[in-house]
């Protein structure tokens, strides 16, 4: 099949279509740039949420209630879920994953683990193309889920309209998130395990460092915190109207524009930058390993030996 | 004070020239490559230490300590300490910086703590830079510190020589650090707070994780799991002299070639790529933006709009 029945049968809504298309951005196959050149004017519409936060806050069945909800709506959901890249994890961990499974049997639901392949730049920029490709299928919603709290996985969430950080109590996150700088970037807060005895601590935790944070930028609008149970869905309803509300005040102000663009040209910007770093790569791979061995016997310093090659390339 | 005069001071041992060789590395001054080109043929000697791990694990106390018997041996120690970005974080949470306050008073003992400026591929090149300004000072040994497992984070610790993973018992840490990918960068585990009730099932937890990992790639040789307590230094000596015995190791085997090697090939790629990067970004915003705005309106994809620019540049 080549890349242009590929995207027609795509755009016709067949789910294999859309599978293979994904691989092929995840491989970083060279049909990607003219696949997603005829997919993007299709794409645009959905409501793009990011979900993040460290593991075992429970994510995924956050994730799993909120499909049924928007399933209700008959509404066609898309997930892409970041892992980072492990020999190990590769098909091992699969815990988060077994209590999405009952979506995976639905049609109007497409779920994509995406591997750190590549570069970090490449994740994502892998992960962002994935979902442009859900978009072009027709999902109404498109779910980024990353797992950690590194910040590779913090852009993946961050360049979705609707940022949700999900924390659990009695765990220290929200003392984790602050000091790994996921704090600014949420627009909702979720804490889940509201039945947990120290639910409303984590809460007041969240609430004083958003304090802090808000007399420093008194414009920005106040995060909603919402307190959910993953297990028996409490909580996901008012989650779900948080992100659509956040989403209807976002175009509202334009700044729903503002995100996109900017979204927009941070991928721009990343994918030049990970061309380069392909194109040196490839050179230094080519066997032009002269200029490297002078590095190593210090007779070059390793930034102008990249200033040189980037001058040739 | 010029770049010439700056190093010269830096070389002849005069910390505040250390100092603002250090800053300048961080705030990107166009002076960096002059200054690195002069330091770089001085440096190359020094034993290389990486310390990762999750927040809490007590990095800081096991580094504090080791410190301490470093210069007992009368040598010079450096330590680089990164920590994510964040307006909320920039001098708000020092809880672990105190405990290195004794050593900040020695003046044969460096620290600096680098903030995550400029993009991703900055944070590692960053601190590796910041590295050789100590080494070309003379500190004899370079202790680079990393809060939280992303792989932003991840890549500072891998480019030393020898990488010392720490977790704490009891929060589950080996399993955060097997998704997060930490684990197979380890050349030494450090269980700490080996005192909690639950240290020797995570102990085992963390041997099982690398007893499969070891039989997935059996020519690779087991770390050790080094069992420690930061607040009072039990173990500390036999990590120093696993970190030793690491290091004469790989300098027997050939090995240590292969990853100074692999790491200098690592900052000249990410090198030429952060300067794409910065150009693509330069160019959008000197108000080249009617290609942004033609991706904006869906009228060209974000690939194509990178390619063009890419040409351009």
């Amino acid at each position: 099949m080549n890349g242009n029945e590929l995207t027609e049968r795509l755009l016709s809504g067949d789910r294999r279509a859309l599978a293979r298309v994904i691989s092929k951005i995840e491989d970083e196959d060279p049909q990607t740039p003219d696949i997603i050149s005829e997919l993007y004017q299709h794409t645009g519409a959905a409501l793009s949420v990011g979900f993040t936060g460290p593991p075992g806050a429970g994510k995924s069945s956050i994730i799993a209630k909120l499909i049924e909800l928007f399933r209700e709506e008959d509404k066609k959901v898309g997930v892409v879920s970041v892992d980072p890249s492990s020999p190990f994890t590769k098909g091992a961990i699969l815990g988060d994953r077994i209590r999405l499974v009952d979506h995976f049997l639905d049609k109007n639901v497409f779920i994509r683990s995406m591997g750190n392949r590549g570069h970090l730049g490449g994740l994502a920029g892998g992960s962002r193309l994935a979902g442009l490709a859900m978009e072009a299928y027709g999902t109404d919603v498109v779910i980024y889920e990353t797992m950690g709290v590194g910040q590779g996985e913090v852009e993946v969430a961050s360049a979705a309209d609707t940022v949700v950080l999900c924390l659990q109590p009695g765990a220290g996150d929200a003392v984790q998130a602050l000091k790994a700088g996921v704090m600014e970037i949420a627009d909702i807060f979720c804490i889940n395990k509201s039945d947990h005895p120290q639910a409303n601590e984590a809460k007041a935790e969240v609430r004083s460092t958003l304090e802090i944070g808000h007399e420093l930028d008194p414009d920005a609008p106040m995060p909603s915190i919402i307190m959910t149970r993953g297990d028996t869905g409490e909580g996901i309803e008012e989650l779900k109207e948080k992100i659509e509300e956040h989403r209807a005040s976002l175009e509202k102000s334009g700044e729903l524009e503002k995100r996109q663009r900017a979204s927009q040209r941070e991928f721009v910007v990343s994918w030049a930058a990970n061309k380069m770093q392909n194109k040196v790569q490839e050179r230094l791979q080519r066997g032009d390993t002269k200029i490297m061995e002078r590095v190593y016997k210090r007779e070059l310093d390793p930034i102008s030996a990249s200033e040189k090659i980037f001058e040739e390339i």
